[in-house]
C-alpha cells in the first residue's frame, strides 16, 4: 500500500503518515477494559447505561467491535490484547490476564462471559481463566457453540454438529 | 442424467432403472422411527445396544444420516418426513406429528431432542412439538446454536454471535 502511494499519490501518503504518527501517538488502552482508546477510560466503560455486572472477555479490539455489532450485549467487556499460545510461547504473563483478575474482583462484576474463539488458543484461553475466575467465586460462562442461525443440518459440519447435541438446551417454556 | 445415460450408457441405464424399481418396490417407512428401511424396524431402532430413552427428532432421512455420521449420539430417532410450512399449506397433519407423539409416550423414552433446522420452517415445527411433548410431561431439548467448532468471532455474522451470546453456557468446572 506505502509503495502504491508514494507512486500515485505523494500529499496523500504525506497525509496519511501523520495521521498514522498522531493516532500512535495519542492511542492508549482503556485503564478498565484495555481496548484502545483516546483517554483513560473508553467510551463503553464510561457509560452509565451499560450494566455493570457483565464482563465479556474476547482476544482483540475487532472482537469488542463484533460483539457491539450484534447489539445483543449490553455490559462491559475486557480486552486480553492476545491469547495463551504455548507453542509461540506465549504465556498468561504476556497477555493481560492478572489485570483481568483484579478487573473482575471489584465487587461489582457477577459474571464473566468468555468469548475467546473457539480456535485451540482461544480455548486453551478460556479454560485457564474459567478455572482462575471460577476460583473467585465468580460465574464464568462460555459463548455457545452449534449451528449457524438459518443453518441446516446437511449443511453443518460433523464436528459442529456433534457439539450442538451435546450442547443442546433443555427447553423450559 | 437420465438424458445423459440414455445416450452413453442404454445398458448402465437399464440396470439403473431396475435398481430404482426394485427399491421403490420394497422401501417402507419404519414403523417406529418412520426412516426409510427395507425391513418393518430399521437397523437403529433395533439395535440393543443403543439408549431407548432418547429420541432424536429430525426432518429427513438425511438428516438422520448427518447425526449419524458424528458418532456422537447412541439414541434413537424419530424422522418427521418434513416440517411444518403454513406458506406451502403444510400443517401438523401433513407430516408424522401424531406418530411422534404416540412413540415419545411408550413409556421408556425420557427425553426428546428437537433436531430440525433452524430455518424458519424448522424452529416453528420445533416450538410446536415441544409444547405439545412438553404437556405430556416429557423432557424436551433443542440443539444448540452458536459459533462453529473452530470458529472466531471475527468470522461469524452477528445474528449467530448474539445467539451464541444469549444462549452462554454458565461453566460449572
Ligand atoms: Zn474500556
Ligand atoms: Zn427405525
Amino acid at each position: 500500500m506505502a509503495y502504491h502511494l508514494l507512486q500515485r499519490d505523494q500529499a496523500g501518503a504525506g497525509e496519511l503518515a501523520h495521521a498514522i504518527m498522531t493516532a500512535l501517538a495519542t492511542l492508549k488502552h482503556c485503564q478498565l477494559c484495555n481496548t484502545f482508546t483516546e483517554s483513560d477510560i473508553c467510551e463503553i466503560c464510561a457509560d452509565e447505561n451499560r450494566t455493570h455486572e457483565q464482563l465479556c472477555v474476547v482476544e482483540m479490539p475487532t472482537d469488542l467491535l463484533m460483539v457491539e455489532h450484534t447489539l445483543a450485549y449490553h455490559g462491559l467487556y475486557f480486552v486480553l490484547m492476545g491469547r495463551l499460545s504455548p507453542l509461540d510461547g506465549i504465556g498468561p504473563k504476556d497477555i493481560a490476564f492478572s489485570r483481568l483478575l483484579e478487573r473482575a474482583s471489584d465487587g461489582i462484576v457477577k459474571e464473566v462471559i468468555l468469548s475467546t474463539n473457539f480456535t485451540v488458543e482461544g480455548e486453551a484461553t478460556a479454560h485457564y481463566l474459567a478455572e482462575m475466575l471460577r476460583a473467585r467465586g465468580l460465574t464464568v460462562s462460555r459463548i455457545a457453540r452449534g449451528l449457524p442461525v438459518g443453518g441446516e443440518l446437511e449443511h453443518a459440519d460433523p464436528s459442529t454438529l456433534a457439539q450442538a447435541l451435546v450442547e443442546r438446551r433443555t427447553l423450559t417454556g
